[in-house]
């Protein structure tokens, strides 16, 4: 597979939803962001990189972040990792991803990780498990993409946090159900922490490598077992990008996780890794010109889960 | 209306669902109430006060200081009055008392000022316009009830606040929504404090007088509008009881408020205010007892608005 | 009381605001109405008639009737009223009039009487009670009325049954939970004929003098026992103008119920009895022109049960 | 692969669920069929079937109908294959599978079309497209399978009639928003009918085989675009296990289809179909010992779409 100019021809295809949507303004550090930026990197299992558009260029991960909790969790606990399935669901929320109405009727247990309150619920396993839950992903990050010059935005989490009050009812209301081992001001900072790293494609494509490698970091290393691998990668798929997965799953699919700074990973498993990112978001939060050029990469290789 | 009279038989048919239900357990300091109470006073329009059992025993408010902080926002609010009323609905909640779903449905406006979302809202607004929510309530249920000797209790409200972590969520989620005017913690702290007030059954059908004298206080002058304490008594006999005010008004009839403490108080337009309590509650949160008496007083008297 | 010179004020009060709202439109029968119409009857409880403007012009009935299925429910029941409630419950519905939501949630048992699903329920056990629950309620509005040429129309039930997919669904909902005792089709029928009776508002003022009168009818039998009457008027007043009971509570403090021919029946326990009509609805289906009206009735004579 | 060996190996898994879980006993030809029974199947995409235990017993195909008729759907619709979709969505449902609540939400638009609802619109489709939504099922189910002896089972045709009422309502429900282009009764009928075809795993797994070979029947002819069975897969996936979709992937990882007679079909994309068959379901209405096997044959032959 030729993936330069397979890239180039997504890129292509994906120019004239470029600037579609609407780029994320609940909070100025993500408003600032130029529509017009497009990148997209692939990684391929044995670590070779690929790119075109602005796939060098730094952006916030957001959402995405949740995938990597979920794995360090997960990973971390070994002999016991499905505990955390006893505080968060595996199935897809039905509502917009905010939404407190299942909390409720569901007894505080989040549907799935990669809604915002089940990614608080892993955040605060991850800093029970890790005693920082941010500072740990970060250096996870830069050991698996090789850039140790990712850091947190510090402005995108003061930000967050200022805008944080939905995000605050969700722990508050979990604490309520006794579903948060750690204070709710200590998970939401961790929270938001994750949520400020801001990485490029190409970073995001080489970090997530070990989804596609069956669970084997970078280094040849074991992470996760391949069926927790796998199993990651079929939450990724029923539940990473918001209330449109069925619809992603139809027209890409291919397991993903979306985030609102306008990255998209995606995972070929046993082949690559790839991340797109274009900050103009459906009325969903996914990237409009991120999932056409997904939409056209599975159409061009014939790559797809199914 | 020998009122004395009617009082020991309503005590005497009460007193077997006395010990019925079960004694609020959500905080240690009302659990620790003995479910044996019962009391029972009316406050007549001239300022007369009759009472038999336990009808001068402090207990903790609870909810029916939501009584006090809607009325009193009304009557700070001259001119304007019906600004609260862009911030709070006046329709029965229709789902139980805490819920989250309908503020989530309704864009963080709560349905109306007796659901706790609501009432932190009240609370929010009657913060603002004296700077503070919980004493400004305290000196005029002194003032109204003649009892200088009301106080909050220091062990219910820091207690609460141990345990308030789905008022936390409600009050955020509403910030979130631009729904609130003052500080979550400063709010919720008052709405606390509101909710501590020690009070007794005579205290209570004295300070609530003004609602059966159409808005006149116990000195003669006017608290409220004859049409604001009209229409104070119609939310209360809507949605006075959490999710059974429909139930209320077939059974007993009259324009009530219960709080989990075991209190109701209740008001007959013209006539008199009753109070009556018992700490043993139903599964929508009302005493068993307490709603059995005001049940057969309107019996004995022939008093129902209907 | 001069009743006739307070209608003739109510009557200007209300005139700006006829034509406003929207005429109910689902079925041609009714769409064909014209706005302009505007009429008001009293009925005191010796039987006194008084009423301007159009209150001699019958028009459809419509949900009004579900308080006379209720009440005649109630009647035929003796020694044993309360099964109905079993079957259909006492609370306000806190969502619109015709949600199947509520009746999920809780197991096909509806709310209240006066949203259609229990309007339904009560015509089924009333169709079990008499044979025929379209023609006995004929029947019982002609002898209560005295106007012998009160008739169904044709027209308009008809229509209703061809625009009934929602109330089918509805019924085929409740007998999915085994709550209906008689066949769908049978139950729905019924349903439409009663709500397609013509009435004027002095037919409804005068047919409608129990609830007035503490259960007794014109001919001064007993049809129901005074709690009985009462506890209807409670439900009115709760449930008896669709999502905006609390509203209307709020503002005209009167027991009352609505249909979506622009008729309000409103009753002063007591005293009388109301019938307005104007066909303008607003959002919530209650007649804009008719609210109106009883709400500067209960100014002028400041009458309210509050 | 070993196909024998490895069913063998799996049923010998299965063998301690079969009897867990609960017959289905809404209609009593369902409840009589025996929870011992255990069967499987596989058809690779050339042919070949294999099979252990009951795979050749006939058992009532229920919701795995669904998956054909939205195929016949897709395959009628050449050239405007998109317009089912303006009517039924592709997001999994978030709450049980006869939930009325999401389709008021959305305006009789069912979230996707393995749910009731959804299937309902599915066959109005497939009655206009081919005149006999049953009948032409049940033909192109007899060419696909090989088996001209297929056929339909009155007694459970009848028996779904009997107790049809929910589907009675949501079909009225959905025609209230207008979106049937049939009568409702015509419509529930053949949905009872394609439901109550009898098939084994082995007619079951060789009829899905178009799944498996990217849209090409049992004769090498096209019955859908291979974008367009990769997507009925993605559909099955996100969506073809009631609310246990996302438990579903996460555990088995492979598109899949069950009906509550227990039997489901499950696809590997490029490789084969797999039936298999026991009667005892879980709480959400999938079959135990069926679930059970799936997951077993994933673990053993490593092939996941993940």
């Amino acid at each position: 597979m030729d993936y330069q100019a397979v890239l180039e021809e997504v890129a292509a295809h994906a120019r004239p939803y470029v600037r579609q949507g609407r780029v994320a303004d609940y909070i100025p550090a993500l408003e600032r962001v130029s529509a017009d930026r497009f990148g997209i990197a692939v990684a391929d299992i044995n670590g070779e990189v690929y790119g075109v558009g602005d796939w060098e260029t730094p952006f916030s991960v957001q959402s995405i972040s949740k995938t990597f909790s979920l794995a360090l969790v997960m990973a971390q606990s070994h002999g016991g990792h499905d505990s955390i399935w006893r505080r968060v669901g595996r199935e897809p929320s039905g509502t917009p991803f905010n939404s407190l109405v299942q909390l409720e009727a569901e007894n505080g247990i989040p549907r799935n990780p990669f809604i915002n309150a089940g990614a608080l619920v892993v955040t605060d396993r991850l800093q029970t498990l890790t005693g920082d839950a941010s500072t740990s992903m970060l250096h996870f990050l830069r050991e698996e993409s090789g850039n140790q010059d990712l850091a947190f935005d510090q402005a995108v989490a003061d930000s967050e946090a200022e805008h944080g009050d939905r995000n605050a009812a969700l722990a508050h209301f979990m604490a309520a159900f006794g579903n948060l081992e750690n204070p709710v001001p200590s998970v939401i900072e961790h929270y938001f922490w994750q949520c400020s790293i801001e990485m490029s494609c190409r970073d995001l494509a080489v970090a997530g490598g070990f989804l596609a490698r069956h669970g084997l970091r970078a280094d040849g290393s074991r992470l996760l077992e391949a069926r927790e691998a796998k199993r990651i990668n079929a939450v990724m798929l029923t539940c990473g990008t918001y209330d449109a997965a069925g619809e992603f799953a139809y027209r890409v699919g291919l397991p993903a996780k979306s985030g609102v700074g306008g990255g998209i990973i995606a995972v070929i498993p046993g082949r690559c890794t790839l991340c797109v990112w274009s900050p103009g978001l459906d009325a969903r939060g996914n990237s409009v010109a991120g999932a056409a050029a997904l939409d056209h990469f599975t159409t061009l290789t014939g790559w797809s889960v199914f």
